[in-house]
C-alpha cells in the first residue's frame, strides 16, 4: 500500500501550525504545507475542520487531525521511526503535557493581551502577567530539562515544541513594545535555550522571522497576532 | 518497593474530579479521595497545583499530576494492566483528545452560559449553544463508537469519561432551567448512551446525583456550577 500523502493546512505567521511543522520535520515525514489565507479560508480547511475552522490541520491522506498539540502527538504516535516526541516516562510526559496546556490556555492570551490592552495600566498589567508566566517557565525549563539542553533533555520534544513556536512572537512583541520579556536575570535557562531551539537542523528553516512578524502584524494595524 | 500511595483532592461537585475516580476505578486503582472545601483551599491543594489552586489533583506517592484530562491520560499511562481508556489506534486517540478538548473548551462553557446569562435573549443563546455542542458530540458518538456501546465502542473509554462527568451537571441544568438538552430526537445516541455510562461499575457508585447538585447550586444562589 502506498503511504498515504501528508499535507498540513497552515499560515506562515501562526504559532501553532509552526508546531506541526516542526513535529513533521523532526520526524523527517515528507509533507505538503499548504498556505491558508486567514482572510477567506479554503474549502478544504473549512471541511477538514468544521467545528473551529482554523488551522492547523493535518490531512493524512484524507483524514483530518485539528488542534496543534492534539496533531504534534499524533505525528509521534504515527510515525514512531523518528526520535520520540513526547518522553517515555509517564509523569514527564505528564508534565510535559501540564506547560504546554499552560501556555495555550495563559501565556499566549497574556502575550496577545500586550498588544491589545487599552491604556498604560492594561498594558503594565498584561505585560507583567506575560512575565510572570515566563517565570513560571524559566522553573518548568529547570525541572523538565534535567540538566539537558531542551525541556526534553538531550533533545527537543513536545514542550520544546509546544512552547519554541511562540518564540518569534515573543520577539516582536518585546520590538513592537519596546519592552525585555525575556530575562538574563529572570529567565536564564530560558535565554539559552532559545538559541538553541532555533538552532536545530528541524527548526531553522521554518522558524519566524521577527522582522517578517512585526510587518504582518503593522499591515494589521493595531490588531493582535492571531490566537489560533 | 511498596507501592506509592495514591491519593485524589477534588470535590464531589466537581464534574472535573469525576474524570479522575472514574479514571481510577476503571483500573481498579486503591486511592483515597480527599474532599477540599473550595471555599478554603488546603495548603496541600495550593502547594500541589500553585499555578491553577485547583481540583482535581492526582498524588501518586508525593507527585502532583494537575489537570482531569491529564490525570486521566497519566492513569492509563501508569496503570497498563486494567482495560486501556485511550484508544490503541493513533487516529481514534486524536479524534478522542479532539473532542474531549471540544467538551472543555466550547461546550462545559456554554452549558454554565446557561446558569450565567442575564436576561431571556442571553439564556436563549445559551441554551442554543448547547444544543448544537450536543448535536456535535451524537454525531462525534455515531463516528468514534463505530456501533459499540460507548464512544470508545464496546467499552468506556478516554471520550466516555470526559463526557460523562459532564451528565449529572447537563441534567442539574435542565432541571433548575425548566429546558431538555438531551433530547430523543436530535441525540438519541447519547441519550442511551449515557444509561449505559452511568450504570457502568467504575461509574455508577461515584456519578452525581442531579438532586444533590441541585441542592447545591440553589446553596450558591445564583453563582454558577464550578468551571473546573
Amino acid at each position: 500500500m502506498a503511504a498515504r500523502k501528508v499535507k498540513l493546512l497552515g499560515a506562515w505567521v501562526s504559532p501553532f501550525a509552526l508546531r506541526s511543522r516542526i513535529a513533521l520535520n523532526l520526524k523527517s515525514v515528507e509533507h505538503e504545507f499548504l498556505e491558508e489565507n486567514l482572510g477567506s479560508k479554503s474549502d478544504l480547511l473549512l471541511k477538514s475542520n468544521p467545528v473551529y475552522k482554523k488551522v492547523p490541520v493535518l490531512l493524512h491522506g484524507d483524514r483530518p487531525v485539528c488542534e496543534s498539540l492534539i496533531i504534534v502527538e499524533y505525528i509521534d504516535e504515527t510515525w514512531t521511526s523518528g526520535p520520540s516526541i513526547l518522553p517515555s516516562d509517564p509523569y514527564d510526559r505528564a508534565t510535559a503535557r501540564f506547560w504546554a496546556y499552560y501556555i495555550d490556555d495563559k501565556f499566549c492570551p497574556s502575550l496577545v493581551g500586550i498588544s491589545k490592552a487599552e491604556g498604560p495600566e492594561a498594558k503594565a498589567e498584561a505585560i507583567e502577567q506575560a512575565k510572570t508566566g515566563l517565570e513560571l517557565l524559566e522553573k518548568a525549563f529547570k525541572d523538565c530539562s534535567k540538566g539537558g539542553a531542551f525541556f526534553n533533555g538531550d533533545q527537543i520534544g513536545y514542550l520544546d515544541i509546544a512552547f519554541g513556536c511562540c518564540i518569534g512572537w515573543i520577539r516582536a512583541t518585546e520590538s513592537m513594545h519596546e519592552i525585555k520579556l525575556f530575562d538574563e536575570e529572570k529567565t536564564p535557562g530560558l535565554v539559552g535555550w532559545i538559541e538553541r531551539f532555533c538552532a536545530h537542523k528541524a527548526v531553522k528553516d521554518v522558524m519566524h522571522e521577527t522582522e517578517k512578524l512585526i510587518e504582518f502584524a503593522k499591515t494589521l494595524l493595531s490588531k493582535p497576532p492571531p490566537t489560533h
